[in-house]
């Protein structure tokens, strides 16, 4: 089940990708190439770091071809997916609750301190949104004071997990739970207009 | 001949990377990084991602000083050069063809499967590119629906490969015949003006 | 000593990521992740290409909490710290003093070549401020023609590392002299406007 939501996740990732790339006009090689980036960037960055060589995201085929499978369905819908851009914040944030945490356990497990564990463990699930953004040439979403939390809810989560791991207390089922939380205040951030503060100003 | 042609490839690679730092107004530190990143990022991104370390780029020191070496010459004679881009766009098309080939078989070797293996057997031709242009702050040419085909050939030539070895029938005449191909069909794409499509619209 | 330096230079190198995240209006997420990045990212990336992984800035704590300090400091001072710019760039020049000559070191210990050494070994201290434009969108100073030189001293400073090295004339003591003459010669060249060329012209 893990896996499926894993693949489902890595799909939403894509489609953001593709659509993006689809408003900058890019042609069929560049809604490709930033599915898959979108997708699974972020987790390469991480296994790179980690020394986990060649990532899994080169030696499992349905890495690739999920995010290839989003940009040909992005390719011919997206006219209709740009109207469906509430419906896959959902899937989205699914990926983000489960790949916060299961990029900080995969980091922990390298033996890396909590904090860095945590600040690792949320590239998978944010770094990828990053990267499209950067190549896209837009201001990076992750960054900017006028969308919702999206890193808040990850970092929380990753951290989470990267104490209960530290006090011996990590179990399998609190990774659920923590994962079930970040997508429950991801999405409670949408809904409410939950944003990140600027730098402070004197009033 | 093989290394002789990787280098020619290089120098191509270098030459464009230094015109566009030209270009940008970037200064002699920024021609020459240019050049180099995008002569041997690619290469290094897929050599980083295999797990082979340090780079050969690194190692070598040819493949450092033949980018340096086109640096220094785009300095001097840029405008002459820009004169002859049209020129230039053969060695460029010999290097996508000979790094395309060489990529995918080092790929299969570290034991990628053949779609991963095609995807990350393309970088050290296109990626090079991709960093120039994201640094240069340009829409990244690879992914233009107005450029002509550069992706579609050098996959099209890595996937032959990669098939190749799946059914144990590669050999290295047929990597050469494949790098041929790439090289004959960038530059008919050049010639006839193919070029990739955009997102699908109802007409 | 050399690591009270070493935490200088990169909470120098985090403020110069944060206030340039505040600039652009980034929200408290974006002002960290560029602190961070900017201080610990070319380190990682000279460490990643030499498969030195997970990179000591992800296993030693320090290395993260600095530079999150610095964000913290310029979260709330970033007012104060503009009109201190000045006064920052002579941490910023200790720290590239430092890091060109302690990156080319680990570089030559891995067994690289001199010249793949320097261009290695100017990653910490240069590698960072790239990540930081590319990443906010700005013509990255590294390579701007109207910046003061800041990649020359500190590649001077790494080729004559990697010469005493290759003499097997190297000793501590030659990298804290070539250490304190690449923050000499950039603090020259801050006052007395040093540049460097751009492409030849002919008059």
């Amino acid at each position: 089940m893990q896996h499926a939501l894993e693949l489902t996740g890595l799909f939403a990732f894509a489609m953001s990708g593709a659509l993006m790339a689809i408003r900058r006009d890019f042609d069929v090689i560049g809604i490709a190439f930033l599915a898959v980036i979108t997708a699974l960037g972020g987790g390469i960055l991480r296994d790179v770091a980690l020394g986990d060589t060649p990532p899994p995201a080169f030696t499992e085929w349905e890495y690739l071809v999920v995010p290839l499978a989003g940009a040909a369905v992005a390719f011919f819908a997206h006219s209709a997916l740009e109207r469906l851009t509430r419906a896959l914040l959902v899937f989205d944030a699914a990926g983000l609750g489960l790949f916060c945490v299961t990029g900080t356990v995969k980091a922990l497990d390298h033996g890396l301190a909590p904090v860095a564990a945590a600040a690792l463990g949320v590239t998978p699930a944010a770094g990828g949104g990053l990267l499209r953004d950067v190549i896209a040439r837009e201001t990076p979403a992750l960054f900017r004071p006028d969308t919702e939390l999206y890193a808040v809810p990850a970092i929380a989560g990753a951290l989470l997990v990267a104490v209960a791991w530290e006090l011996d207390a990590y179990e399998p089922v609190l990774g659920a739970v923590a994962a079930a939380a970040v997508f429950g205040f991801r999405l409670l951030a949408i809904r409410q207009d939950w944003r990140a503060p600027r730098a402070w100003r004197r009033g």
